[in-house]
């Protein structure tokens, strides 16, 4: 099985706390690591929980409120300090550019390596890489500000060629090429064996879905159809719905509703407001909703 | 005795540790509370040592090396979410003000407090706050950009009458009024008794200098005469004393040497390179130099 990781490094929303984080996640896609959002201490999450910021390939920054990227410049400059020479892609928001070249010249900084940055179209829904391995999708939410969510697709498996069906028939070396490639199977009576009856994924593809800041956008679950996990944020419990939808924020019901007409297997909820000392009641609504729906913390780790 | 308190929130160097964050400290003066340098993970550390960030009035910033300001900006939007409505006055490098209002502008973060940011100087030595509790400077020193220490003095209190001269004379209300604000006292035989042999200060006024991150610069200790606790940077042992002037840095002896020369009472170091797992060889080297000498450690605090 090829692994398909996400560690929580910060779940907590706005302020930080010494039990939650702000905003961020990393991701392990075969053998491709992926950064989403990059608050303030960051670098030292990374640390604690054992993850090397040196692997990372590519950092996805949502938008330019701190508690998303205030960490990101500070993990830049250590990278440059430890001696990094591996390039860096970073997608974010056009203004995110400015931003990190402001403070590295000023710091009279050049790094070391190679600083790629993507900037984020303003579309709803926009591929920003893919290779052999997986696939990364940058789509825009409903915030204050500018806002994207990323969807990350792993590539699924070649399909291997089910035991019961060898055992049946002697193919020859050039009939299983074929079959392994996609082509159906003709048996000496003439029959045809349809290809998707004969083979199957060892690991079907998986996806991951990262939806924060966010007002609650029922369109989007058209976009998400069939995600296998999805993070959305739950700043706010329903009786705060109000408050939600004036700060451009979702309550934990809503990101239910999210996670129910996605069709996802599972919802991950974070990016709590610290108003709230005890969650278990914003877990409890989100599950009346949808029952597969996990609270977010910090150091938190699972698998796709 | 009126306070005048030191903590040290960050003794490292340009990489975050688990155990070491980079510069930081704060200082208690009377009722006034400054922040002297603000590296990523500050508002996390005043946390975590039980130091209000609310009550900070004064931070200074010695120059824009990320591990001495990438806490600064959220730091700033943490106090305006906790609804903080006294001005902050924060003092630095002046292209500081382009950073803070381009990353707010992008926010779309009006703040709800005032920010007054004082640009330091390009010159030797500035008196930048000043009132009838505390006194502020900012002088200079040598590094790869340009770089401030910092002073900060104390006022003494009132001038007290000792109680060995009460006890010989009886003074009129007013002639003691006289005496405690500085008039000398004139005896029934026409014997003038000068005012600082029949006064004394309670608490003597103290003076706390800062001076990371530069090369050694002899020529300071004369800005810092008679300071009595002094905070100097000692990134590297004396076998990197190459490297220390390659990097515009300083090794534990020549902090020592600043100390000595100074006349100051104690010697704090901090700023160390995290190449070096044990630092009692280099706080040892320090002390044969000057014998009060101790190591910084997070958390640290000390009286002045």
């Amino acid at each position: 099985m090829k692994p398909f990781t996400v560690h929580i490094l910060g779940s907590g929303s706005a302020i930080p706390t010494l039990h939650r984080n702000p905003s961020s996640q990393h991701l392990r896609v075969d053998t491709c690591c992926i950064l989403i959002d990059c608050a303030e201490g960051t670098q030292l999450q990374l640390k604690r929980f054992n993850l090397s910021p040196m692997k990372i390939d590519h950092v996805l920054i949502s938008h330019l409120h701190g508690d998303h990227y205030f960490g990101l410049i500070g993990l830049i400059s250590s990278m440059h300090l430890a001696g990094r020479i591996n390039p860096l892609f970073v997608y974010g928001p056009p203004a995110l550019y400015d931003i990190l070249t402001l403070q590295l010249a000023l710091a009279n900084t050049q790094l070391r390596y190679r600083l790629e940055f993507i900037p984020l179209q303003d579309k709803p829904f926009t591929s920003v890489f893919a290779d052999d391995l997986l696939e990364i999708a940058a789509f825009k939410v409903k915030h204050r500000i500018p806002c994207w969510g990323f969807l990350v697709r792993q590539e699924a498996d070649q399909r291997n060629i089910k035991k019961s069906f060898l055992s049946q028939y002697r193919l020859s070396h050039e009939e299983l090429k074929a079959v392994k490639e996609g082509a159906d199977y003709v048996n000496a009576q003439g029959e045809v064996i349809p290809n998707e009856q004969i083979t199957c994924y060892t690991h079907p593809a998986g996806s991951y879905a990262y939806c924060t800041d966010t007002l609650y956008t029922p369109e989007l679950s058209a976009l998400l159809q069939n995600v296998t996990v999805l993070y959305h944020e739950a700043t706010f419990m329903q009786m705060h719905e109000k408050e939600a939808a004036e700060t451009y924020h979702s309550t934990g019901p809503q990101a239910a509703r999210m996670a129910k007409n996605a069709g996802a297997k599972r919802l991950i909820i974070g990016h709590f407001s610290s108003r709230y000392k005890d969650l278990t009641p914003l877990l409890d609504e989100a599950r009346l909703v949808f029952d597969q729906t996990e609270m977010a913390t910090d150091g938190m780790c699972f698998q796709i």
